[in-house]
């Protein structure tokens, strides 16, 4: 298997950088560029690239091919972008991917109008690539869009409800974060007209790594490195957020350590120089396992549900996937 | 034709009361509240619904029925509110249609994510329309909403440049209000399965009818009552944004009148109090009547490029649309 991990790995290396060449094209020349720099801006920012890469895999394990997908491929990286901008400015974000966010580059209004403007382009880019299937592919799309807004003002509710329950929480990931990779998996299935049965059994993948996923994201935030991670360490904590690991500490712990959680519940978060204090209090109640448990049941479900696909190498492409953004360490 | 002036006007109005009850319907119980109470509030803010009511005209004028374009015509009024509900807060408008704007009501995060989903919920609207011609019906919606937001770019550019032109302004326009009142035309038409020609006429009628309906707005806000117009009179000038009364008004003044007009540039506005003095200053250059005839002069267009509609009634009933349009105070 590690001739072939080596070759997935270079593969969406390749597909990245072509992504990134794509995306820095996409929008080049275009006027006004009040409007359209600050759109590039965001679209050049780089990332994993995981949501283009799943339409364009999906799309070959229905047996497609890839250049049948690729302005659908740019369409869910460019509505994720909108996503960034958009969330950016609710949460008063001022870094992105190490860089200054759009909002503080430019301001509030140049980050909803670029934001407003990546919704339609990502609309005209999935379109150029409906040749069949049009009105499903579309209606997969809104879906999602509806979906991530669903979930975004779920979280911003969250953030001033104080009886969060874990089950609310996965309701909220699962709309905020799984949604547009579950769509990802299902859009480029239906490009390449896939089976119903295949575009099931890829959303049920794409809909599972999209949990697992987020939760490795919340993990990250406690135990990543500043340096590879691009944010700060103990972010989530400081700004408050309930998170599955939060969530879950407050429902193991007792005494003393509870009412420090709900210290951090009262006071919407805790002091940058606190984060040490409950990355230990997380230790000792085992949630960074428990958490990691977590992650693994949910990349298991979206293994398992690969079995409707005949294609072995894709399905091994897409296992390599999994298991790699699990491993990761930013 | 004063009986059928009465009965267009009628029908508008009926038709307006059934698209104010779909709207109030459309996301009634909807959840999470958080999100669709703010969509709801905005959705159910009246108006004059004069873009669903084109769709409407517009699929019947080329042999097609109502009943083929609610969903599109609904579609269009609520991309409509996503661009109020966004202008609003890039504007830090307080008051739209006598009613506190939603981002003073909710919050500005709210607002955000309010408009975001409309624009979903409008594309979701439209496609349970398209039966026919779907892709081309897609393409267009999604350049209107493209070239809104490069309006609304442009429009956001010119309040800190000093030099914008009436070609510009004009530019400017088209694109922030015609573009989309000529995408109702167009889809109302490509739903009904009208012609290319037909076509054609009734986006030439939409854009000009736009450009018209956007003059009438720039000059409302001088001569309307506040009563009636649900804004402030002289609010544009107060706000020094440069209307095609403005720029005509400075193109044609001279000596202590230019003067006086470019202190409203230098100092991005006037105060309330000094409105009366710019109102007789217009009134001394002919500013009202110069931009009556250009009114009247779009309006022509409009009426003319319905030369390639051949059902008399909805093309008499679309000449008065545009004639009461343009005669409106308020």
């Amino acid at each position: 298997m590690k001739i072939k991990t080596d070759r997935y790995s270079k593969d969406y290396t390749k597909e990245v950088e072509k992504i990134d060449k794509k995306l820095a094209k996409l929008l080049e020349n275009k006027e006004p560029k009040s409007l359209y720099k600050p759109c590039s801006y965001i679209l050049q920012s780089g990332g994993k690239h995981l949501r283009a890469y799943l339409v364009l895999l999906s799309t070959k394990a229905v047996g497609g091919k890839f250049s049948q997908a690729y302005n659908a491929a740019l369409s869910s990286e460019i509505l994720h972008s909108f996503t960034l901008v958009h969330d950016d400015i609710m949460d008063s974000a001022e870094k992105r991917r190490g860089r200054t966010t759009l909002h503080i580059k430019y301001d509030i209004s140049t980050a909803i109008l670029a934001g407003d403007s990546l919704i339609a382009v990502a609309y005209k880019s999935l379109l150029k690539d409906c040749k069949i299937n049009t009105t499903s592919i579309l209606n997969t799309f809104n879906e999602s869009v509806i979906e991530v807004c669903e979930g975004q003002s779920l979280d911003k509710e969250f953030e001033v409800r104080k009886d969060v329950t874990i089950p609310e929480y996965t309701n909220m990931i699962q709309k905020k974060t799984a949604a547009l990779i579950q769509m990802c998996c299902s859009i480029g299935a239906q490009i390449g007209n896939g089976s119903k049965s295949e575009i099931k059994s890829l959303e049920k993948y794409g809909k599972n790594l999209g949990l697992a996923f987020q939760l490795k994201d919340d993990l990250l935030d406690i135990i990543g490195h500043s340096k590879d991670f691009g944010k700060n360490v103990g972010g989530d904590l400081v700004e408050g957020k309930k998170t599955f690991l939060f969530l879950k500490a407050l429902e193991i712990a007792k005494g003393n350590d509870k009412k420090d959680l709900l210290k951090v519940v009262a006071n919407n978060g805790i002091r940058k120089n606190q984060i040490n204090k409950y990355k230990k209090l997380y230790e000792k109640l085992n949630i960074l396992a428990i958490t990691e448990k977590e992650i693994d049941r949910y990349t298991d479900i979206a293994i398992n549900s690969l079995k409707g696909i005949d294609n072995i190498d894709v399905k091994n492409n897409l296992t390599w996937l999994a298991n790699s953004l699990i491993n990761r360490n930013k």
